[in-house]
C-alpha cells in the first residue's frame, strides 16, 4: 500500500470543495486537459490531423493513469509531466502518438495545469466568499444599532456597534472577492516550448508538407514570418480551448500569475482571519458576545463548545503569509527556466489554494451560524462604570473649562469612582455641582454609552451599499 | 550623541530618492501634514475656526521638532503620535491648541502618514521603473535578433534571443508599474477616532454652539443623523486636503491598503530580481554575455569588476518576501485597533518601500549601463557543438523516420560527436548518407543555432507594443 | 542635512541597550575593531611591524569617521568596508598604511563586525532575560497556589494556577537564554581573504624577507607548508584579539553562525511573545486578571491604561520569524562569496538583534511591573457556574455509572443550570438524589474549582528548580 | 473515491524514507502508539488494570482505522484525535474502554505523535546526512589539491581548490547533523490533560479505591500531594514507553520542541542548499566543472542532462524558511492551549520534515554520483589570462614599489593584456624589464594560478578531521 495523505492533519480543508479541486487527481486531470487542449489546438491550426486532437482528448482521463506510479517516476527528471507524456503517448492510438505533447516542454503543461486548478478552485472560493459576505451583511443590517464596547489595545475604548464591526468584515471579504476575481480572470495558459520561443512547434512539419523545403523557399534568414504568426495563433487557440487568458509572452520565468495568486490568496486568508480573530475574542468565556452555533467538541471536556470554524480560519491565516513569501521569492528566477525556483512553487501554490478554500468554506459556515448576543454586549458596555465615554466627557468639558482642567476633573472623578467602586455618573453628579461652568449638562445622556456611537450607523449603511 | 542609522548597512538605498522620502524626518513631516490637514478639514467643515487650520499648518514643519526626543518618548505609549501631539500643541498659538488632533486617535495620524510616505515614495519608484523599462526596451529592440543560448535548469536547451529576454524583463517591470500605480491611486486617508466611529469629532462642540443642547433637541436616540453626515464630509475633506483617497470605512483593522502595498512591493522586488538574476548569470566570468558598465570595486582584487547593481537588487529581492509576509500576517487583527499587529507593520512597510525604491533606482542604472556582448552570445551558442538544436533535428527526423528511430540516430550521433570532440553537423553528414529517408535535408541550416529561434522576434515585437 | 533614522518608528527599541550596540556607529566601531585586530594579529605573527598594529588600533575610533559619507560611498562597491579601508588607510601614519586590511577581503571585516555586534548585543539581551526570568520566578512562587481558569481555544476548560502559567513563561525565557548563550559562545571571527584560502596573507612578504625566493627554495609545488601553518596561527591570533571563537574554516558561504543567530533570536522573540500574548489576554477589560503597572497613555482617551510593554513585545514576535526566514534563506549561497545572499543578511540580522533586544528589555519591565489580581482570577473561575469542573465530575461519575451515563447526567444538569441560570452544584444536588450510585459524593468539594488544580503546584516547584 | 495526495507534485520526496515516516498512516500510527503508551503507563502506575494497556496496544494498529473517515470527522472538533478516540474506544474490548485516552486531551496525543514522527523521520535524515558527508569527504580528500577558480560576486577572484569547497559542504552537513541529533535527543512526550495540570489523571479513581474519600481524608486543601507525585511518575512512565524525553512541564503552549525542530530543519535545508547552489553553478554548460552522474531527462530535449538532484534540493531550500517562520510564529500562543497557533503547526512541521528528508536523500545521491572534472577546472582557471592572480602580483609588487604604484603597473598591464588578448604573464615580462625594483621575480611562478591556493590544503585537512 502506498503512502498517501487523506487530510488527516488538515481539518481546515478536509471535505471542502477546494480539496476536491486541488488533489493529485485533480492536478493530473488538469495536466491531461492541457495536453489534450494542445493537440486540439494544433489540429485547429493545421499542425496535426483533426483526429489526433480527438484521440488525445478521449484518452485524457485521470482515471486511466496511476498517480502514485507517476509520482515515483517523476523523481528522475524532477517533474511529473515527463512520465505522464510517456504514459499518455502509449495510451493513445498509434496514429495520434506523434501529436502528443508535440513541441511542448514540461513546464507548458504543468503551469497550464496549475492555472486550471487555480481557476477551478477559485470558482468555489468565490462562491463561499459570496455566501460569507451575504451572511455577514445580514448581521450588519440586523445589528446596525446594536451597541457594544469598542476595544483598542485589548481595552475598552469608546462604544461602537456590532453592525459597524460586521460591515468591516464584509468590506474585507469583498476586497478579497474583488482581488481573487481579477486574478482569476487574468490566469493565462502557458505555451512556449523548451526556451519560450515556440520554435519546436514549427520544427515539426505540418501534416502534409516538408517544413525544410518550405522554410528555405521563402528566402528568409532563419525564421519564417508567416509560420511564426501561425504559432501566435496556436497559443491563442490553446488558451481558448482551455478557457484561460492568452499570454503576451511565455511566462516560464515571468511569474506574474503566480505572484498575483500568492498576493490575492494571502490577502483572502488574512481578510477571513480578521473576522476569525474578532470571533475568537468576542466568544471568550468572559466576553460572550458571540458564539459559533455549532461549537466544536472537545476530547476531554463535556461542557465545552469551542469556536472551531474561527480556530481553523485563524490557523489558515497564520500559514498563508509564509507560503506566499515562498511564491514571491520564486519571481527572481534565472534563465529561460530555472533550477529550483519553479519547483518550489508547486506545493505552496496548492497549499495556499487549499488553505484559502478551506478558510472561505469555514468563513461561510461561521458567518451563517454566528449567534450574536446583544444583551451581553450591552452588559459589557457597562463594565467600566462609565469610563468608556470619558472621551466624550473630556470633549464636552474641554469646551467649557479647557482641555487641561477637563482632564483633571475627569481623572479625579475616575479615581474616585474606581476606589469607591461606584459609577462614574454618580461621582460626576457631585463634581458638577462644584463646577459652575459645567452646570446644565445632561449627565444621564452624556454618560450613556449607547448614545455615543458616532457615525457607526451611517458608516454601516454606506458600507452595505457596496455590491 | 544619539544613536541613528545613516544607511551604513544599506548600500542598496543609501542616497536614493526613496531614502529621502522614507526617513524619520520624512515620516515626521507626513505625520505633521496629517495633523495639519485634519485641522484644516475641521475648519472647512465648521468644526474649528479658519485660523486654527492655518496656524497648525504653519507650525507643522518637521524642522521644528526633535525626532530623537519623540522616539524616546514614544516608548511609554507605544507610538510616536502621542508625544508629537503634545509638542505640536505646545508649538501652536494658544487659540489653536484645542483644535490640534481634535477627535483623532494616534492611528489616524500614523496610518495617514504612512499613506503619504508610501504615495511620495511610489512616485519616485514609478519614475525609476519607467526609466528602467525604457532602457530595457532599447535593449530589446536593438537585440531583437541577437541569438543566444536559451538555458533551462542551468543547461543550454535551445537558442533564443537577447531581445526576447529583455522583452520579458520589461514585461515584468511594466507589471510592477501597473500594480504599484493602481495601489498608489487607491491609498486612503485614515480617520475614525478611538474606535472608528468618528464619535469624538462630534463630541466637541462646533465653535459657536453647545453640542449637548443641540443633540437633545433633535429628538433622536443617541445619534444625530445630520451631524453624522457632516462627519462623513469631514473625512472627505480631510482626504482631499491630503490628496489621498476617501475611505468608505475607517480601516484601523481593515488593512487592505497595507496588504495591497505589501503585495505590489514584493512583486516589484521580485520583478527586478528576475532581471538581476539573469544579469548575475550572464555576467559570470565563464559566460560573459553582459556586463555592468561601471562594475563595482573589490576591496582586495585590483582586476575585478563586480555586478554590483544586480547584486544589490538580488539582495532586495531576497528580503522583500519576508517583510511582505509580516504585513500580510497583520491582516488578522483583533478588535477595533489591535495590540501588536499594527505596531508590527510600521518598520516592515518602510523597509519594503526603501528596498524597492533602492532596487528600482539600481534597476534603472543597471539597465542604462548594461553592456551586451553579442559576439560572446554567439560563441557560447556553439559550445555544445550543435546539440543545442537537437530538438529541431529530432523533430525533423521524426517526421521522416518516426520519433523512436530519430532519437536513436541522434543519440548515436551525439555520442560520437562527444567522444570525437567534433561538431554534430559533421557527424550527421556521415549519418545521413546511411539513412535514405533523411536524404536531402539541409544540414547546414538545420544545425545552425541562429536559424532556430522560433517566434522570438514576433514575440519581442508584440511585447514591446505594450505601453 | 542627511537622512537618518533615530527610532521614530521603533518604540520597541528606542533607548534600549540593544539600540546602542547595534546602531551604525556601533557597527562602524566593530568594523574598525576588526581591522585593528587584524593588523595586531599580523604584528603578533611577524607579518607586520609591532608598531603597525598599535597605530591602526589608535586610529580605529568611530568618532574619526563620517558614517553618512561611508554609507554613500558604499554604493559603488556594494559594501561599506571598501570606503572604510580607504579612509582608515589615509588616517594612519604612513608607515602603517601597507598593513591596513592587508590580505583581507571586505567580508572578513563585515562578518567579524557582525559577530562583535551580535556578541555585545547578546550580552545585554542575556542580562534582560535574567532579570525577566527572576521577576517571573517571583510571580510563580508567590502565586503557586493562586487558582485561575485554564483556558483552551478561548474557553474556560479546567482550573489551573497563575504559578504554573508563570513557571511556563520562565521555562521559555530560560530556554531562550540557553540558546542565546550557546550561540554567543560559538560566534567566530571571519578571516579568509578573497576566496577563503588565506592566500593573500602570505603573498605579502614578511617585513624582512622575499616570499618568492623563500617559497621556491622549499621545493614544494605551489604551496608552502610552514607558511600555511603560520596562517592558521594568524587566524587564531585574530580571533583571540577579538574575543571571538576561532573558525575551523572561513565561513564566507558556510553561514552556520548567522543561521544559529537567526534561530535563537526568533525563538527568543517568540518565547517573550508567549508571555505577552497571555498578558494581553489576561489584561482585557473583561478579564482583568493582570495589568501592567505603568500602562501606556492613549492619545485620545484619558481613562485608558494600555498594556504597552506586551504590545511592543507582541509586535516584535510577529516580525522576527520573517527576518529569520530571510537569514535561513541566505544559507544557500553560491560560490566562494555570493552576489546577494550575503548582502541580504546585514539589515535583517541587525533588525533581529534590535527587536529581540527591545523585547527582552520590555519583557523585564513587564515582568517587574506586572500586577496580578488573584481576586479577579477567583471570580472568573466561577463564571461558568461550575462547568469548569465538569471534567472532574464526568470522571468521578464515570467510575460509578459508566462513561456514557455520566455524560448524559452531566449534560442534562448543565442544560438545566444554564436555562435556570443557577449553579451546577445546586442542580447536581437534586440530580444526585435520583442516582443512588452517586450517593455519598461530596458535591461541595467536587464542584469547587479551587480544589481541582491537579499537579499545578508540584509542576511549578519542579520548574522553578531549574537554574 | 476520496481525495488523496500521492506525491504527484513532490518529486523531492516521493518514495523517500521520510515520506514513509510522515504520511497520514504513519501519523495515525504514531497517535495510536501514543494512546497505547498512555494506557500502558497508567497500568504501570496502578491507574489502570494491566490488561487494559495490553488490550489498547493490541488494537492500536493503523490498519484497523479509516484515515479518510477520521479526516472528515476531524472537522467538527478541529482535530483528528477526537474521532480517533471514539473509534479506538469502540475497537477495544469492553473492559478496556474506560482506560482509552483516560485523562488526556487531544493535544497530548497529537503532540506526542508529532514527536514520534519527527524522531522516526530524523533517524532516516541522519542516515542520509552521514552518507552525504561521507561521499563529500571522499571528494574533499581526492581533490585536496585540485585547483579551480574561486568565484566571488559571480566573478573569478583568486584560485581555490575543489577540496576546500567540498570540505565546506561537509562542514555544513555535519553542522546540520549535530543540530538535528541534539534536537532529536530532546524531543519530549506530551502529557498534561485539558489545561496542563494533569488534574484529570487523578480525577478518575484508581481501579480499586474512591479518590474522593481518599482526597478528603488527607486533610489537604484542594490538592493531594502524594497523588500528584504519582502523576509526575505517570508522565515519566509514558515518556519511557515512547522512547521520548520526559518533559519538565506540559508544553501545550511552551513550544520549544517545535521551534527547535523548525530551526534545525531549516538549517539542514539551507546547508544542503549550499551544496546544491554550487553544483548548479559549476555544472552550467559554460562552466562544466562538475556534473550529476545520472542527469535527469527533459521532456522535450533529447540531449540534455539536467542537474535534477541539485534542483530538487534547491527547491527544498527555498521552501523551508517560510515553513520554519510559521512554526516560530506559533510560539506566541495565548492561554493554556491556543485557538489557531497550534493548528497552524501540523502541516508545516510535516512539510519541513518531508522537504528535509527528501533533500537529505537527494543530497546523499548527489554527492555519491557527482562527477568532478579537474581538467575543466584547470582550463577555466586560465580564462582571465592570469588576472586571477592579480591579487598576488599586487602584493608582491607592493612590497617592492609601494601599493599605489603596484596598482598602476598592474592596471596598465591588465589593460594591455585585455586589448591585445594576450596573457598577462607575457605583458608583465615586458613591463618588468622597465621596472628595476621588480627585477628577479619569477613571473612564471607568480602568475601560475595553481601556485596560489594559500592554505586550501591545510584547511581541508583540518576540516576533515572533524568526526
Amino acid at each position: 500500500m502506498y503512502e498517501s495523505d487523506a487530510g488527516l492533519l488538515a481539518p481546515g480543508r478536509a471535505g471542502s470543495p477546494a480539496e476536491a479541486t486541488t488533489g493529485d487527481r485533480a492536478f493530473l486531470q488538469a495536466m491531461l486537459d492541457a495536453e489534450a487542449a494542445l493537440t486540439r489546438a494544433q489540429s485547429a491550426c493545421g499542425l496535426a490531423p483533426a483526429e489526433a486532437g480527438r484521440a488525445v482528448t478521449r484518452t485524457a482521463d485521470a482515471d486511466g493513469f496511476d498517480v502514485r506510479d507517476l509520482a515515483l517516476r517523476a523523481r528522475s527528471g524532477g517533474n511529473p509531466v515527463i512520465p505522464l507524456v510517456v504514459d499518455l503517448t502509449a495510451a493513445v492510438p498509434e496514429d495520434a502518438r506523434p501529436y502528443v505533447h508535440r513541441g511542448a516542454t514540461s513546464q507548458d503543461i504543468l503551469d497550464t495545469a496549475a492555472m486550471l486548478v487555480a481557476s477551478r478552485t477559485l470558482a468555489t472560493v468565490l462562491d463561499d466568499l459570496e455566501r460569507a459576505a451575504g451572511e455577514v451583511a445580514r448581521h450588519a443590517a440586523t445589528h446596525r444599532d446594536t451597541q457594544m464596547a469598542g476595544r483598542t489595545l485589548t481595552q475598552h475604548a469608546v462604544p461602537t456597534t456590532f453592525g459597524l464591526k460586521a460591515a468591516g468584515w464584509r468590506a474585507l471579504i469583498l476586497d478579497a472577492r474583488d482581488r481573487l476575481s481579477a486574478v482569476r480572470a487574468s490566469l493565462p495558459a502557458q505555451l512556449g516550448g523548451a526556451a519560450g520561443t515556440l520554435a519546436a512547434f514549427s520544427a515539426f512539419s505540418a501534416p502534409a508538407a516538408s517544413p525544410v523545403a518550405e522554410e528555405r523557399t521563402d528566402g528568409q534568414e532563419g525564421t519564417d514570418g508567416r509560420r511564426e504568426v501561425d504559432l501566435l495563433a496556436l497559443v491563442a487557440a490553446y488558451a481558448r480551448e482551455l478557457g484561460l487568458a492568452e499570454p503576451v509572452l511565455p511566462w516560464h520565468t515571468l511569474r506574474t500569475p503566480i505572484a498575483d495568486l500568492a498576493g490575492a490568496l494571502a490577502f483572502t486568508a488574512g481578510a477571513l482571519g480578521k473576522m476569525a480573530a474578532d470571533v475568537l475574542t468576542l466568544s471568550r468565556t468572559e466576553i460572550g458576545e458571540v458564539e459559533e452555533e455549532e461549537g466544536g467538541d472537545s476530547s476531554a471536556l463535556p461542557h465545552k463548545a469551542n469556536p472551531v470554524h474561527a480556530t481553523l480560519i485563524a490557523a489558515a491565516a497564520r500559514r498563508a503569509p509564509g507560503l506566499a513569501a515562498t511564491l514571491y521569492g520564486s519571481l527572481a528566477a534565472e534563465d529561460e527556466r530555472p533550477a529550483g525556483a519553479w519547483h518550489a512553487e508547486w506545493e505552496p501554490l496548492r497549499d495556499l489554494l487549499r488553505l484559502v478554500g478551506g478558510a472561505a468554506h469555514d468563513g461561510a459556515a461561521l458567518a451563517a451560524g454566528l449567534r450574536v448576543v446583544p444583551y451581553t454586549m450591552r452588559e459589557n458596555l457597562q463594565l467600566t462604570d462609565g469610563l468608556i465615554v470619558s472621551e466624550r466627557l473630556a470633549a464636552v468639558f474641554a469646551d467649557r473649562i479647557g482641555r487641561a482642567r477637563a482632564r483633571e476633573v475627569l481623572a479625579a472623578a475616575a479615581d474616585r469612582a474606581h476606589s469607591e467602586t461606584t459609577d462614574l455618573a454618580d461621582v460626576l453628579f457631585d463634581v458638577l455641582r462644584e463646577e459652575p461652568e459645567l452646570a446644565g449638562l445632561d449627565l444621564a445622556e452624556l454618560t450613556d454609552p449607547t448614545r455615543y456611537t458616532g457615525c457607526a450607523g451611517p458608516l454601516t449603511d454606506r458600507a452595505l451599499e457596496r455590491r
